[in-house]
């Protein structure tokens, strides 16, 4: 049924550009088209789709996965050992050959944002004309199904749980990798207990101290917690490709009462944020709500990104709650709302939840508790 | 030290093409000559490299990490809050604003695999000629120097850890998921003893049963484990960016004598190639090695990928152990030794472990049993 609709969607994108065939290249992409992604090392797997059929260009080592899960007419393989080399070992060769038999002359659809420059030389030196699909790809997948919907909000109830349960470890003595951890343990052992032969994936950032979350994303590192650190807790969770964001700003044991002040500013920011959002509106409204409250307070200059981002198969997925994005909210977007400001000498300061847009508000599917006194651990 | 012999290559390369400049925008190219990588979700990063200096083009929110982290003479930033705005807000506009003022009309070297038609095309509407080092970085990048060294020692005594962390909970009603999750815990725990401020990544797989180990390269789901499963637990640990890998192929409880028999040729094939390896043999040959226990024993058809490759910031780098790869092993390269084949009914069969390549041989640098014994657990 969905799998149908996103084939429509394809053709009707054909018609629109006067394409003979598209060929997608991003793992996302390929996944939201056809159900099935690949983990992409060193060997880049095709999508092509015509008028007549899907098919799917995969290295030997992806073959029966790709039987197995990808929703297409044909499997091509390109080969690596010696009894099959007759058929091609050339990922680029295999796709060539393939578009020479089964796409008619004329334009063909690409990923501009996607396709690197050796791979475009050989298309072109094929004789295809290239056109631009990474903007419309990104349409299709803004406004989300109810399938995806649900997928988002069962990753919203494991991010949450899985920040609770990582701030449940802050102590003096710990160290960032071990807070995030007991996050990533409790969302493998609550998925496995409650979504059988389901994909789980965990991310998770957690500067401490004044300086390095200063640095809104840096890899968590062996630093142990000491008493008095700001820390911010960033994560994900990635649930059959759909991924939900829960942070948390919070302190080891104490904060000082500048810090509380910052706090308080970044939680009414959030919560301006939050009050702005419901279809129709504009996305720059998001952001410029919170950061009114941040520019009164002292700390316009301190709050160096946007508001949110889109949310579902990308960690970011545009579009924006940026300052200049004019495009109106739907209903069935995704997006993450976390406006922060870093202040030297103080520390960084944001919150992110995840929203689903509804026709009056949102819907909020990240819970874990934001306020001051549940934060200093 | 390192980065003056790494700018020394830099400037080679610069005059063997005779380029004006060098951009890069691949986030590994960026961290081996500058020693700052950003993660990067949806802002790209550029560095630039001209006879007078090297400059980073940052978003807002990467300047404090820049300016710590990255060993350049300037740091150029674009921003997305409007206080800062009239600066600019699109990293490619600033890109070209920089190279507009401080790089001499003429070539530029930028990587034809990482560059995307969409920055492709800015570069060539603004004048720029562009010509192709992606394959220069990467063969400054095959031999590793002491300090690589060291470090992939070190991912390679933490990935072997956390393998073994990981067999121990290998078990019947055990999920794929939760076997991963005590090798990650055993990680972090242990570089959280050892190394001070330092970065440590994990990624695992573990397809169990049959028709899951049949694909080489599965995301680790919530299958639980049965007695008598087969499955492959793959590994790596990344420490400051530098990857090791290991894998073991074991049986929860038991192994029928078919499995046994192909579990036998799995070993012998990854001692031929273990046994192959020394500076100056043609890669193709560690390939053909291990392939050829293989094909005699009656899998050849089942070894569909090739016996390993070099290893250090990515995954997969090249060069390969592939059965069509003339170039010569050289001292202090590093690989993974994994020759694997994946029969129907059976399973799929692989060890991986990674060397480091000596005058005489090999230094194995990953350290958990292989023999059938250990493994049936």
């Amino acid at each position: 049924m969905t799998r149908s609709k996103r084939m429509e969607m394809m053709q009707k994108l054909m018609g629109k550009h006067d394409l003979k065939a598209i060929m997608l290249s991003s793992p996302n992409n390929q996944y939201y088209v056809s159900g099935y992604k690949a983990i992409i090392y060193s060997r880049p797997l095709f999508y092509i789709l015509t008028q007549n059929e899907s098919a799917f260009i995969v290295p030997g080592l992806e073959e029966a996965h790709a039987r197995h899960a990808a929703q297409v007419d044909r499997v091509i393989v390109y080969y690596e050992h010696p009894e099959q080399a007759h058929l091609g070992t050339n990922p680029v060769t295999s796709l060539l050959a393939y578009m020479q038999t089964n796409v008619q002359p004329g334009k063909v659809g690409v990923e501009f944002n996607a396709v690197s420059m050796e791979l475009e030389k050989a298309l072109l030196a094929a004789g295809w004309e290239l056109v631009d699909v990474s903007r419309d790809l990104l349409n299709c997948r803004v406004v989300k199904d109810a399938e995806e919907l649900a997928l988002l909000r069962s990753a919203g109830e494991m991010v949450s749980l899985a920040v609770r349960a990582s701030l449940e470890a802050v102590r003096p003595g710990v160290t960032e990798l071990e807070i995030d951890q007991q996050g990533h343990k409790a969302a493998f052992e609550e998925a496995s207990r409650l979504y059988p032969d389901t994909i789980v994936g965990v991310n998770a950032l957690t500067p401490s101290g004044i300086e390095r979350t200063l640095m809104p994303h840096v890899f968590s590192n062996t630093r142990k917690l000491e008493r008095g650190d700001i820390l911010i807790h960033t994560r994900h969770v990635v649930l059959n490709g759909y991924i939900a964001e829960c942070e948390r700003t919070c302190f080891v044991g104490e904060a000082s009462d500048r810090q509380k002040n910052a706090f308080s500013v970044m939680l009414a920011a959030q919560q301006a944020a939050f009050d702005t959002i419901k279809a129709g509106v504009p996305m720059c409204e998001v952001d410029l709500a919170a950061r009114s409250v941040i520019q009164k307070a002292g700390f316009g200059d301190y709050a160096i990104h946007r508001t949110g981002h889109s949310m579902g198969l990308d960690i970011h997925e545009p579009p924006f709650f940026r300052f200049d994005e004019k495009a109106l909210l739907e209903e069935g977007m995704v997006f993450t709302v976390e406006p922060g400001f870093y202040v030297p000498g103080l520390g960084g300061f944001r919150h992110s939840d995840t929203v689903i847009v509804t026709k009056d508000g949102y819907e909020l599917i990240t819970r874990a508790a934001r306020d001051l006194e549940s934060l200093i651990l």
